[in-house]
């Protein structure tokens, strides 16, 4: 299978994705409780299951971990991770600024990452050493210290144990400045040169795994708060910047 | 001058200022500190400046107050209240999540207002009774407890001073969920029946005047923290609700 091929059907995913998302956004769709409490749709489920019949249908061995219908032949060497909405909480708000991730782990690692945003239409792509936005070519923007750094982070609720709060308010207290919420997409504009660090704590595979190809395709670093790669895994602390010597300054910050 | 002509004036403002800003979103365009140290961009000042002009041809009796360029006709009897860009953060950001302000003040007290997405093309207008999203009238939702209320605010960064933080805690810790970002959107969606609650803190007349009839027109209610009618000279701390129920109860756990 060749990297073209993967990215032409990862773009009918999206594609697939969008048009069962679209029409319930502000409709009143009915929120439902997951076990972990966290609202989600009925256009997460359907969106994942229009994704899971292409890929079904296209891609039989490929393995597939998607976040509302679970892991599909475990430990084939391909997988595709699927979070049909990613910031549920943006979605139910009403907010154009969800999205639909799509990742292709290879042997592990991701070599190609969709961060969709099917309202307001803005697709990345991240893979094959770039990112497009919509088809054009984006890069991150350099950022020489921690102290000229516009950080986001979804929520200041997301930090928890092992210091990991501690740890966000030290970047937090040196950075430039500081924008909340964004889910996905504030990796997907630090890699159009419009953020230049992302923390978080607490994402699933399916959270990051497509963020990275996009963040590193546009030339930033995206690993864990040590600095390490995140692969299948991982744990959930991610940080990413656009720069080099901004993500080396973090790493020191948050000290591990 | 009545007010169908005061609303259409008010949706060429936006329109204009909508103009003024497409080109400037996501295109690098340089920072400027101002004397606060919010980032602005130059967008925000020909935004308000095309909208200037326009009041200043069309309605030269009427006063104006500008995020940007300050007081004009202090004292007149109908002032129009423009934020270009509010959400500077998120503009900067490339998020589709800022919003155009326009009011119209009548002896202080708000009488119509939009609340103007430019990107994703979303506007409110709030006037006459009614909230319009697009030509659509909204309405927001019930809610009948604190405990059911999703509650949106745009950083946990902006509540301060005589126990900010301390109130802000005990709505958060009440409340069903909590997101943050979204500055004027949260006022709009909570119209469109997507969010229960709002508080934040630190708004000056132009962050909360054109939000104040975009929540009641839609049925909804929007005060200061003690329940307040928010008029010229008021504090900035507001609190909107879709149902007097929770507006009620944020009141009372504020209890101020």
């Amino acid at each position: 299978m060749t990297l073209a091929a993967d990215i032409a059907l990862a773009h009918r995913l999206a594609d697939a994705a969008g048009e069962a998302i679209r029409p319930h956004f502000r409709s009143g769709t009915a929120v439902i409780d997951k076990d972990d409490a966290s609202p989600v749709t009925v256009a997460d489920r359907a969106a994942e299951a229009a994704m899971r019949r292409i890929l079904s249908h296209d891609r039989p061995q490929d393995g597939i971990v998607g976040e509302e219908y679970g892991v599909e032949r475990e430990g084939a060497s391909r997988q595709w991770v699927l979070d049909p909405i990613d910031g549920t909480r943006a979605f139910i708000a009403g907010r154009p600024l969800f999205g639909t991730l799509i990742a292709l782990l290879e042997d592990g690692a991701p070599v190609l990452g969709i961060i969709d945003q099917p309202i307001a239409r803005d697709r990345w792509i991240g893979g094959d050493g770039e990112t497009r936005l919509n088809g054009a070519v984006v890069r991150a923007r350099g950022c020489a210290t921690l102290g000229e750094a516009y950080l986001a982070t979804t929520s200041p609720d997301i930090f928890f144990g092992e210091g990991g709060e501690a740890a966000f308010r030290r970047v937090w207290g040196r950075a430039r400045d500081t924008i909340y919420g964004g889910d996905c997409l504030n990796y997907a504009l630090l890699a159009t040169g419009c953020l230049d660090l992302v923390m978080e704590e607490g994402l699933k595979l399916y959270d990051w795994a497509a963020l990275v190809p996009v963040v590193a395709g546009a030339g930033g670093v995206m690993t864990d708060w040590r600095g390490e790669v995140l692969r299948l895994g991982a744990e959930g602390r991610a940080l990413a910047a656009g720069d080099a010597r901004v993500h080396a300054a973090a790493v020191g910050a948050i000290g591990l």
